[in-house]
């Protein structure tokens, strides 16, 4: 299977412009933008420009693309050397490099060389200068697709700004949830001292195998409990005395 | 004190065109693209362009802006009118109104209409065309102002992207704390059935009347609790019988 260049999402950024030779000041005020697409499956193309005098181009097929593979010595497969690429392009150091031509304002030479990080292999792309009604278009393909490029991550934001929304609303929601359950824990905690101090009270009283009668008719109101009473002083004192005043006046009588 | 435009953040978008008279096909094919800044504090400045062929432009000084207020209708200060005019500006309703010039592909008029919800004022801006260096210039401008924004929104965007995974993480500690919370109330409740089974289990044995040998040692060794309780029976028999047994012997002797 050949190689393609399949969902290459366009990258857009600002080189920094190094010249070499007798630079006779050309773009010395100019702020440069690159843009690096992928217009079919099989050709990535760079654009380069001021959107004012000066537009570069370089467009280079799968090939072309596989042989800077060998040339760079980025080892691995074909994704793995795009990913490169990429993270090449992406990273903050991207040079355009411009070669003055000799008692002249224009270049010889221009290349754009990035790097994914110091001591990594260089990517670099020869560049054409491009002029009239080409190069107006280019710069008019280049500005309708950055402003593409900026609604598409205009909407992403607003994505991106919603999930925090949720994010920070559900954050809310644990700790909500948090705290409920943490005062069920301390609520839990104090019933369980006040339970334990309950209880022991209760251990003492019954231990002591007298149960205070309040408590013990609140606690067991059953007739098992009642048949345990001794009877009560004013009905044997009662019992008693007539028992015992019959028969004293008996023997007395 | 003048009003002033003060911190004016650019606003790109995509205006709807409109033709009406005899359209001859001008811009058929083109996307337009607004600009609308504060070139100053006292002036507002409007470009569309299709980066092509055709660019627009409109400047408003303050004092205009004052004037369109009092015509439109909008009450309430200056900064209400201004939050009113970037809301329109940036609703989806932005209109390109073109009037065609007859037998000819140029334009007699241009507008910029925008309006923030059905049934509100509309704000509308008379466009001049622009053409030559002035175009370029303008068009330029625009290409560059925009790619400022759009490196400004990925800036914005990553760090938005960093707060959602911030948040993310965030929720999931909540979540931690929640299950270990959970979890401990599970415990506590089993052990707070436990307990009062074991509670219960202690009470019948307690009221039962006699208390395990064992348990009663092990949870009363107090000397206090010995002087409540009773005398042994074999010591109380002994005193008691030996005074008995004496007066008996009295008695009997």
């Amino acid at each position: 299977m050949p190689a393609v260049l399949e969902e290459f999402e366009p990258i857009f950024g600002e080189p920094k412009v190094e010249w070499t030779g007798t630079y006779s000041g050309l773009g010395q005020s100019s702020a440069f933008v690159f843009y690096v697409h992928s217009p079919d499956s099989s050709h990535l193309r760079i654009c380069v420009s001021d959107f004012r005098h000066t537009t570069w181009e370089s467009v280079c097929s799968v090939s072309q693309l596989e042989d800077m593979r060998d040339s760079v010595g980025i080892g691995g497969s074909w994704s793995e050397f795009i990913h490169y690429l990429v993270a090449s392009i992406k990273s903050e150091d991207v040079k355009l490099l411009l070669e003055a031509l000799p008692d002249s304002n224009d270049t010889k030479s221009a290349k754009l060389v990035a790097q994914k990080s110091k001591g990594m292999p260089r990517i670099s792309f020869s560049l054409t200068k491009i002029t009239g009604a080409a190069a107006s278009d280019a710069v008019a393909n280049l500005s309708q697709e950055l402003f593409k490029a900026f609604k598409g991550l205009q909407y992403l934001f607003m994505e991106e700004q919603e999930r925090c929304l949720q994010l920070t609303k559900l954050i809310s929601v644990e700790k909500e949830k948090n705290e409920i359950f943490h005062s069920q824990l301390e609520l839990n905690s104090k019933r369980q001292k006040l339970q334990k101090a309950i209880n022991s009270l209760e251990k003492v009283d019954l231990t002591n195998g007298q149960n205070p009668p309040g408590k013990q008719a609140a606690q067991s109101p059953g007739p098992t409990k009642v048949t345990k009473r001794p009877v009560p002083t004013h009905r044997r004192a009662k019992a008693r005395g007539i028992i015992l005043q019959d028969s004293e006046n008996e023997k007395d009588s």
